[in-house]
């Protein structure tokens, strides 16, 4: 039987990238079939795995040039079932796609907020007049082009020739490292790997109260490769903070933080222990 | 002569909120007038302070439900000069605006992301069918409610009175304690005060390169209100660093740190010292 994989959709997303790769992952290392299976939120693709509905879930956490994706912690932060299976690395690059004969017919580009930060700059100096109009996603950006043949939307290459839309420029993106590390989530247990994730909260108003936490993996010389903070929509100033360890969950050092940072946190969970996977 | 200040227009926006409860600080407490001047965007209005275009801005930096605003922190990394004069904190409670006749008729309904998302539940529970658009700010989504007697937009009660426009729903965020901390910034030195603000980078790819820095201020025992990462927008995985310290640059214990800390990182700024004021 296929294993379901739960990713943002429409058809031709980032996200659906992520989920092919998933999907290619699985079939190489364990010779299984995937069944893809598109959610119109984050939300809902997480939750769906959560609650059984699918058995994967593949979803963004970080972009190289714009952060977080902070639905994705604040999502995981509500739900307790979920593990990390696996951290995949897409590399992002943007096309121009649009029915117009050439750039200067160009009136009005579409993209999802991010896809129009990342482009910012090319979209500055080579469409100075275009007025920029923020979507939902990319996909939805493509389907205004059907009935506006003067306008643009930013989205893969892939998208372009699954819609059978004609690309006027590639690359696009300020940046040309630009890439998004995903998270394969599911509810068996992780792995293990190279990376440990967690959340915590720690008490509200208490002076010093991060201090301790990140003393804990100081003083074991354990390096955070990231620390986030979210606020805990209690009051300002009030955070969640998600940590990524470079070392794996077995790791004894990583045990033993574990346990004392068990007693100085309000609510710490384990997000999981993975490794992580670069495609081209 | 009345002080300028730079804000995120246009008239309607909470950040002209702040901006006149910038005004009104600096009418009581130096006896100055003010002249509000809005900008198009985050940057933009920044950079006027920096280019001394006017005396000061007033940019959000943070929301208690949404977390950083990320443009406004990854534009003060590139610059050198501004300095945070002071910060505010203002309640922001989103009221639903139309001119249709009941909330039953309200199909479509236009907002900034941020406030869209703020809003979510109170848009699920209340009007399940509607379309959801995003807009560059809920100024801009007020304008649609002009030829769109169908539609709804999110913004402040105070924009809905300034476009004469009238009040369906108020107030519909989804958490009572929504509210957003201000920078105002300007080119003269900081005042001091309850708070430090600084930005660092630290080394790419050196493992531990975190560790030392957090453990200077674990060391003094300095609090740090708040961590942000944000990507240097270099490679995956390398990223700039905002804190927060309880505690004023004046403090022995913090120019200590700030000394110890240039020796352990890439690039260090000095964001300002100062003090909060919250409004009703």
């Amino acid at each position: 039987m296929a294993i379901s994989i739960a990713h943002l959709g429409p058809a031709g997303t980032y996200a659906e990238d992520a989920a092919i790769a998933c999907g290619e992952w699985l079939r190489t290392t364990a010779g299984v079939s995937t069944e893809l299976r598109p959610y119109s939120s984050i939300p809902k693709t997480i939750r769906a795995t959560e609650s059984g509905e699918t058995q994967l879930s593949v979803v963004p956490v970080e972009n190289s040039i714009e952060g977080s994706v902070t639905t994705t912690l604040d999502t995981l932060w509500q739900l307790d079932r979920l593990q990390i299976q696996r951290a995949l690395v897409l590399p992002i690059d943007h096309a121009l796609i649009s029915r117009a004969l050439d750039l200067e017919s160009v009136k009005t580009v579409y993209g999802h907020p991010q896809a129009l930060a990342q482009c910012q700059g090319w979209l500055e100096r080579t469409l100075p007049d275009a007025q920029l109009v923020p979507s939902h996603s990319n996909a939805e950006a493509l389907h205004r082009l059907d009935s506006e043949p003067q306008a643009g939307a930013i989205a893969s290459r892939r998208a372009a020739s699954l819609y059978n839309l004609p690309i006027l420029s590639y690359p696009i993106n300020d940046y040309p490292d630009n890439c998004t590390r995903f998270w394969v989530l599911g509810l068996t247990p992780s792995p293990g790997g190279t990376h440990t994730s967690l959340a915590f909260s720690v008490p509200a108003n208490v002076p010093g109260a991060l201090v301790t936490p990140l003393q804990i993996f100081a003083t074991r010389n354990l390096n955070l490769s990231r620390i986030e903070s979210r606020p805990s929509k209690r009051s300002l100033g009030d955070y969640v903070f998600f940590i990524d360890i470079e070392a794996s969950v077995d790791n004894v050092a990583v045990q033993q933080a574990l346990q004392e940072l068990a007693q100085h946190t309000e609510t710490l969970k384990l997000l999981g222990s993975y490794s992580i996977a670069r495609t081209a």
